[in-house]
């Protein structure tokens, strides 16, 4: 369930990027949509790991299973909310004209799915090592992001017309970037759930956004 | 610990604030400082959790209870994260003259705050019906933010001048506006540890952040 709840929230971020390309409203409308399913799931899973909690009182492993489960679910979720964020700006977006080729967001969009798309793999395989390649790959986010947005910023000072556009393309780029946060919590979460040492708040991954 | 760290990430929210109004770098600091500590006892406290989940094996509210203090405990990182990010924010605000007199964004911050305070007081009261009406508030900043957030766009709009300052008002609001979903989701683990049912997404305060 949980990996069927990735596979879902990774396709939305894929396809809320898809709608900016495209400029397509059903697209967006499709990602909105399929937010339903994935709070369904969260809740039905959560329920799922307290109740084995509650009834096989699980040790060691097992229990390190479950709570890692249970988190990586959270962050599951609000994966999926970023993608209906971005989705409801590419809407703003799409009734204006394009304000610039899209180069460096689709770039960031990539990067940020194959982040969550390798931390739910580093998951099922028990891979610590692909678990810290991920949390390692949040500095190059966080680089794409800060570029991204110093680039909108030069367009909303030379031109004022621009800013609405700009501003949007700002609040996507921030979701993506959350998007590579929560798939950084994910990987932790692996690496605690395998070795079962808690490596959060330790490395680059781990502090505060950025900005 | 829990109540304690509620206690500091309110204090650093609120610090944050003060910092913007009293344009003081010295405050900034000081809540950039703080998140140390908050992480270390994110860490303490979930040590604690699995901890007494594998030796005491819990079941029922007892059970519930731990699942609740895990949850908070996630949340109440991530407003330290969104506090200091609101401080980095007024750092660079500092550099430039005052854009505005502040009225709407104080208004916010308290607002913010007293979700985050009602939501813990919720907690150890097991008081559900003030953990409603937590979810309930969560309207009105929504409200507020966007009342921000269209007022500092017009000012992007006429004067490109602005655009910076305006812009990191803007991050401003929005990480007080995520301060808020993280009391909502307080509130909401509250209602679930308290009367045993589960209302994420049910209610206004479940969905998706509204931009």
């Amino acid at each position: 369930m949980l990996l069927r709840m990735g596979g879902m929230v990774e396709g939305m971020a894929a396809k809320a990027t898809q709608a900016l390309l495209e400029r397509s409203a059903r697209l967006c409308a499709e990602v909105i949509e399929g937010d339903r399913e994935v709070d369904q799931l969260e809740i039905e899973i959560d329920e799922m790991c307290h109740s084995i909690l509650g009834r096989k009182q699980p040790t060691a492993v097992d229990l390190r299973f479950l709570v890692a489960v249970m988190k990586i679910n959270s962050d599951l979720e609000r994966i999926g909310d970023s993608a209906v964020n971005i989705a409801q700006s590419v809407e703003q977006i799409n009734d204006q004209p394009q304000l610039k080729p899209y180069i460096d967001l689709p770039h960031l969009s990539e990067l940020v799915q194959k982040m969550v798309r390798n931390s739910l793999d580093a998951f099922v395989r028990k891979d610590a090592k692909l678990a810290t390649e991920v949390c390692g790959s949040d500095d190059e986010v966080d680089g794409l992001y800060k570029q991204i947005f110093r680039e909108l910023l030069t367009y909303m000072i030379e031109d004022p017309k621009t800013v609405s556009r700009a501003l949007h393309l700002l609040l996507i780029s921030r979701n993506l970037e959350r998007i590579a946060d929560h798939a950084t919590n994910i990987a932790e979460d692996v690496i605690y759930y395998v070795e079962g040492r808690d490596i959060r708040h330790s490395m680059a991954g781990g502090g505060p956004v950025s900005r």
